[in-house]
């Protein structure tokens, strides 16, 4: 490497500012305007000019952070030594622009290793990530611009690697297994130590990075992006995770991660992950820390390149979801190894694109109304979609293959889950969507709130008291498909003494595959909703039948204490899914209808392809709305409060007539501030 | 596991039952009424309330025969004793209800496993099944209720296991082979070692594990059932077995083994299972040891629940074939481990599922007529769909991938046999389906007798003689596509001087790959019938052409002594499978219209998707007929007896008018007694 | 085996005929008429008679050249001695009919291995191959009918094979590697080593046989065949195997080879093939090694049988290419082994198919006009479609799997360089179709000439200046796709100081994933072309624009010394073989017109389906004319000539009214000689 290169940084008149305290760092994140971002990518080859060139253009379009990937092989010399010099320049042209840099913590790998190791592979691995996170962190710790540090990039593996040091691991971990807690009744069991172990050994590794980087740079803020949230979830423990992090984030490409959605519902996809990752995150503060912000030419399973539209859609999503921002990547793009030449959000002359001058005017609005969104936070609608680790983990155990049924096949838990969040999407409801232990059983009470789980198959022991505590404190419990058809070790529950019988109000007789859609006939409400593959029937003690088909019960409605469950032993979301929310919505808007005068803004009428989300900030609403239905529209609002809107942003010239009817273009967005 | 639980059975009043010379083996099965059945599935966490539940729900739904998977991992604990209480409740609520039991075989094996190891891994491992062997038999063999042992579950592996007892058997059955009775000629041959030795090997361990058993519990029932049959058979050499076993069995799971067969063929699927099982057999008796008794969740290939009308179908089409009964799997679903809560005939609250009802009515059926069915035999139509293990193997051993013919690909052997099965079936004549070494090729007389060897691409030397004694005998051999075209070493005998051209009147010229379906014109009958993949040409020395295209022979008829050869060098059976048996259906009744007198019943026109099968019993007969037309049916038979018809069974009140019209709702199943 | 039966040739009066001084190697191949020839399949079992009869076969059909693969299996025996007698048979049969005989080697392999091994295992391995081309060599070039030898049959692995031999070679070829040529500039880069390597490995290997060839028999033909070009093309180093061979050839097999095409294009891509080794070769001469010559059972991945039109036309495409002849595979079915009974031009009765008379009616045909095919020589347009090797390589590893798209995918390079082929075809001009390096960069004047680089996605640094030159020097460059988007690291020197700026008159900007068909408006000429995946957008310099895009420009024309760049930055090529080339020929024609006055005959107007191929001999042209348009057509020429046309060879009544107008049948080819 031609060292020399690097001194055109005096040429600039760059010298290196150290970090006088890190001010940045005063202020809570939780308490900061949401920022808008970028990663620059650093690689050998780059001048001090293109570095300088790339900070001020996030500049020149508001951005206010970076993260930068801080390959140890660019660093750490076959020799030993350590030269920091081509990062230094990323971190000086940070601090002239005033941009605060993530470090994101990468050792050294292969140049072929897109996304970076999860785990280490021996001893000696470790002993090598320790010795680079000393000389990393001691070194740019330095810089005013440093904001801390990510920990890794996007944890999550999918299977344990089979390498000596995870099975060292795994076997002392096993050795410190005490017996299971768990009474399985005498049934012989399948194990899930590898999937438990896998979530216990990403958290246990972060928190080995956290306690490396803490060696040198106590207190500084820690910030982790999981990826693929929809396949990994399941592998995350978010709230042992609050512990070791400063704020959450997330890898959310669309081109990679977004499988199980088609583009035009890439926003609620978006609007899924970040509700995910929203209450992953609980108090912690969260963003966004990778957004596809480029073209694919080789790289992503669904290749594409956003569109400035998206762009927008995208960012707003994560700030009406109470991000704290979102951060594109990349800025500028890699010239060598894989995703050379993609991602980028400037071209090849280092001008912006369409879509980063559409970031900066998100960034515009944001600093513009600093206060206000400083201080907005979600709007809780009392509504909770809750998916489930051991469902995920059970689907994916008992495959055998075979013909495809969507909600057989790996997925069928996850996308049933998001059916219900889609469908409330399209009556401009906004849910929020949580692992069932992310879910505070312990209140009081649980009046005007809901659960749905939707075909969550195995349910764990150690909620069934939580739920029934739920119910019978006023909550309303929503029950489809083969939920609880499983405890957390793949025991079939129906067959040996059915736990939530009271609850629920009775048992499943039979579950039997019937077709891809079938319908099922419900008296209360009256309505035909579709189904997928199974159709459960019911015997109910307590429950009332609600819907019948051959004389067997199908679906039912039981009151137990305060609260009541819906119990529709059929894929209705999935269905639903399959061929459109209309019957659900219908169900939705029966069984939610009392609650929803608390519920300031939501669409009068179904809206296919709408997505709402609105903020509270003090006294103030923000709604942020997105049309991806394909033509203009003009849409009623219901408004439940007094307040008048003021256009914030409509990046399509949209408008708003009296207090409730919004007028959008076709992938357009438009942001409202209602006083 | 909790030893006290299972002495509920002391309050249940239960005390062991001693076999008392078990006076049931006394009749000889292929004397006695037809059973019905189901598995047991025994699993610790069960209680004894239950098990006799089941036994009880058995009784009152006419079963009585029961399979029980005797888990050597639930009786033999680790400290080396052996706890057989589990078990010792099923084998006794089976006598108290009068129920037979078969003991599956099912050594020590991981709980994941789900249908068994299928042969030893090693020596020590070959002794502890041994000594599994002696502690079961000698235990289980005390009871009055035992009924034998089903030696191992599904025995079929596909290939050979690289295991170290494996491949030590393997060479040491290759040191022992003698030189190729075989005359090559001089070239060089594939070597079928493997699939060669598979065969045998399965023989080998099944006599083994008769060895075993006979030590302590000689003379016994023994019964084993093969699986996946359309797959599988080449690896099964049924005549070799008929030293080993009682009664031979199999496994006809649709959602598993069907894949051949779209659903509304599922019913013909059967027959042509119990066909191959019955001709295996011999003068053997045998039954249907596992057919499909509840819904899928996650298991099976191609998902589904059965439906009663379907239960009735399947059961009276494994007994209108002549097999002793049918046992159903299962009867309670297994709560843990793959298949949980799957499969089962009972619900979750252990009430009876509408099919163990329709099965009931079946059992009631055969009850209240014992005598009958226990006289009655398949009444032999002449016809022999001959089927070539060798051609099974070929074919699989030559595939090279690329674009998909169905006649090309993996598979298509079979289902050119099954072409015609289904054929004759649509005119109501039920054909033999045998592998060609069960044919018996011995007999001075072969008039009125037809094989149909359809697309049976290797034709072993050692049948060469015997097919030309058959049809110089007398018989009538029908020849389509490849058939002939390989020996059993692959070895292609059209081009080295073709050893059938005496006995086909002529030789192949060429085949062409033509096309997906192209049109073959007969001139003798007068008929265009559909070909798929190859065309071939022929020349013909004494036959004479029955077809030309392009001035090329096309389909040859030859007269060879008393017999006649029809030879068709084009898949026209599975044209037919694709795109319908009509012109296939005007070929056949041509050339069987002779014979066809004998045949007491038959449908006056072709019937798609009716199936017509019929028993004799002394002077009566009994007919069964299934409607899967989809459609309510009025139906025509040809009536060669003077007799005149009663229906023992009709679920959908199906009716007869006169002596020959039958009227048939869609999906209703019919059985006639006649006399 | 039984030698006894070799015997034979002696009752036949066949003696050794000795190669006195073989005074067929007399001639060189360059001058000679084109041959017709065939693999003779030799293997035991076959009688003397049996391959005297192929041999007579040949010689009345017009056949002069015969392969045959040389098994060292079926010669060294068991006990270390040799026992020829079989090829004897053989090459005595060829010698007695004026066949040539090219003896294939083929060392010992495993009998399953249908096209042998292409690398040597190990030292001993490659010692005993020395030993067999000694044994070999010296017996068979006493044979008059020795022609020479293949030195290796169809070279070409795709990878590297894993074997110990390899892997040292590697590591001594990795060794001796140098610093790179490549500046760098800084950037990590991607390693291209095993491909590199493979490239000269298989070089090596030829080179090594040859060797060893020549210590036996010095300045002997020697002959190879690749195959699958359009997937193992860039493993192939033609320009060096020039030094190594005395002509060059290939393996065309539709059935397995043209899975780049559908039945209707085979014949252009037969041409694309020819021109792809016409390029290869040099001033070498060529012919095609093998040509399907029958019918596909189970081997093939797009099974078939050839037509006799099919066949004419493979065979007039490959001497319409300046081939020097062809040679089916097969004449005789093998027996044995995979592709027993396949493949071959004669039936099971040892007589001549259709495709043999046809094949021998285009021999006669070159007998009777041996002089004027002797010296024809293909026309040049002087327009080059080049691919480029490290595309190829970089597109395979790039690759991430995910939604297909041709562009996107493995081939998108070469099925883009095939687009501009086929549709310059569609206009009746010949283009040659070479890899980048085989086109010469070195003359002073490139005026009339024309290069297209279709989606060429990698350009290696060192045809940057040649490029230049061509362009400064009076050549037409065309450019289309993501060409130049790396260089030969997978670098992306759009990003880093785009090198071709000066010579293309601008950048990329930015390339945008747009879809799978979309549109792209010119300017000049006016036109609007499909175009497919990626858009790009460019930024110009000195280049005109010639299209725009949402204001932005989408194609340029940039006047660079005496020629001119038009560069379409979008997959125009591809999204014309997807959906029709009218357009695409649109602007070919318009670029192409001021060349096309020396083009003696081209048609008069795009031609959907036809292929038109002019050779030059003397002062005569002849013309070859294909319809593939599946119905009968009249076809107007532009005769640039004063020539008036004779039929040389119509093998369906084809006609020619006046000087230009040809009415041909479906599937016809028409020879015609203009004087």
């Amino acid at each position: 490497m031609d060292k020399c290169k690097y001194s055109t940084a005096v040429i600039l008149g760059i010298s290196i500012i150290l970090s006088a305290g890190r001010e940045i760092l005063a202020q809570p994140m939780q308490e900061m305007t949401p920022m808008v971002g970028a990663e620059i990518f650093i690689e050998p080859g780059q001048t001090a000019e293109e570095i300088d060139t790339w900070y001020r253009l996030m500049k020149e379009n508001g951005m206010t952070i970076c993260r930068i990937r801080m390959f140890e092989t660019y660093m750490h010399k076959p020799d030993g030594t350590w030269d920091y010099s081509l990062f230094d320049l990323a971190y000086q042209a940070a601090g002239k622009y005033g941009i605060k840099v993530w470090g994101n913590l990468f050792p050294a790998t292969d140049f072929r290793d897109v996304g970076g190791f999860k785990f280490p592979r021996s001893k000696e691995h470790l002993e090598s990530i320790a010795e680079y996170i000393k000389n990393l962190v001691n070194h740019f710790k330095q810089f005013k611009s440093c904001y801390g540090w990510v920990l890794i990039n996007e944890p999550g593996s999918g299977t344990l690697p089979d390498e000596v040091f995870t099975m060292e691991m795994f076997r002392d971990w096993k050795n410190k297994q005490l017996s299971l807690p768990f009474n399985n009744q005498g049934y012989n069991i399948f194990s899930f130590d590898e999937e438990r172990f896998l979530v216990e050994y990403n958290t246990w590794f972060l928190n080995w990075l956290r306690n490396e980087v803490y060696k040198y740079d106590p207190g500084s803020h820690l910030h982790v992006n999981n990826h693929a949230i929809f396949q990994n979830v399941a592998e995350y423990n978010f709230p042992a995770w609050r512990q070791v992090l400063t704020s959450l984030g997330g890898s959310a490409h669309a081109s990679w991660h977004f499988g199980y959605f088609s583009r035009n519902r890439y926003t609620v996809a978006m609007s899924a992950n970040c509700e995910i990752i929203r209450s992953g995150a609980g108090e912690l503060p969260w963003l966004m820390t990778e957004i596809q912000g480029g073209n694919n030419t080789y790289s992503g399973f669904h290749a594409m390149c956003p569109t400035r539209a998206e762009i927008s859609q995208w960012l707003w999503t994560v700030i009406a979801s109470g991000g704290k921002g979102g951060i594109f990547w990349t800025l500028n793009p890699r010239a060598s190894g894989f995703e050379a030449g993609e991602w980028a959000m400037i071209n090849f002359q280092d001008e912006p694109s369409d879509r980063l001058i559409a970031a900066g005017k998100v960034a515009g609005v944001l600093k513009d109304n600093a206060g206000l969104f400083a201080a907005a936070r979600p709007v809780e609608s009392g509504i909770n979609v809750l998916y489930i680790r051991e469902s995920l983990w059970v689907e994916k155990k008992l495959q055998t293959g075979g013909e495809p049924y969507e909600g057989r096949d790996i997925g069928g838990v996850m996308k049933s889950a998001l059916a219900y969040f889609e469908a409330l999407g399209e009556m401009g409801l906004q849910c929020n969507l949580k692992e069932i232990g992310e879910f505070d059983f312990s209140k009081p009470d649980y009046a005007g709130i809901t659960i749905i789980l939707a075909h969550q198959v195995a349910l764990p022991s150690r909620y069934w008291k939580g739920l029934e505590n739920f119910v019978k404190s006023g909550g309303k419990l929503i029950v489809d498909g083969l939920t609880a058809y499983y405890d957390e070790n793949a025991h079939c529950i129906l067959k040996t003494g059915f736990p939530l019988e009271e609850l629920f109000g009775g048992n499943v007789r039979e579950f039997k595959l019937t077709g891809n859609i079938f319908n099922i006939n419900l008296d209360n409400p009256k309505l035909a909703l579709p189904g997928h593959c199974w159709q459960g029937t019911l015997i109910t003690t307590t429950a009332m039948p609600i819907g019948y088909s051959n004389q067997e019960i199908i679906a039912s409605r039981n009151t137990f204490g305060k609260g009541e469950v819906i119990w529709i032993p059929a894929l209705s979301g999935l269905a639903g899914r399959i061929q459109g929310y209309s019957p659900l919505v219908a169900l939705l808007e029966n069984e939610l209808r009392p609650d929803l005068t608390l519920v300031p803004f939501r669409f009068r009428e179904r809206q296919e392809g709408m997505l709402l989300k609105t903020l509270k900030s003090d006294e103030s609403y923000v709604t942020l709305v997105v049309n991806k239905s394909g033509v203009a529209r003009s849409i009623a609002l219901i408004n439940n409060t007094k307040m008048k809107p003021l256009i914030l942003f409509a990046d399509k010239g949209g408008t708003v007539t009296g207090n409730d009817v919004i007028t959008i273009s076709s992938e357009e967005t438009i942001v409202l501030l209602w006083k």
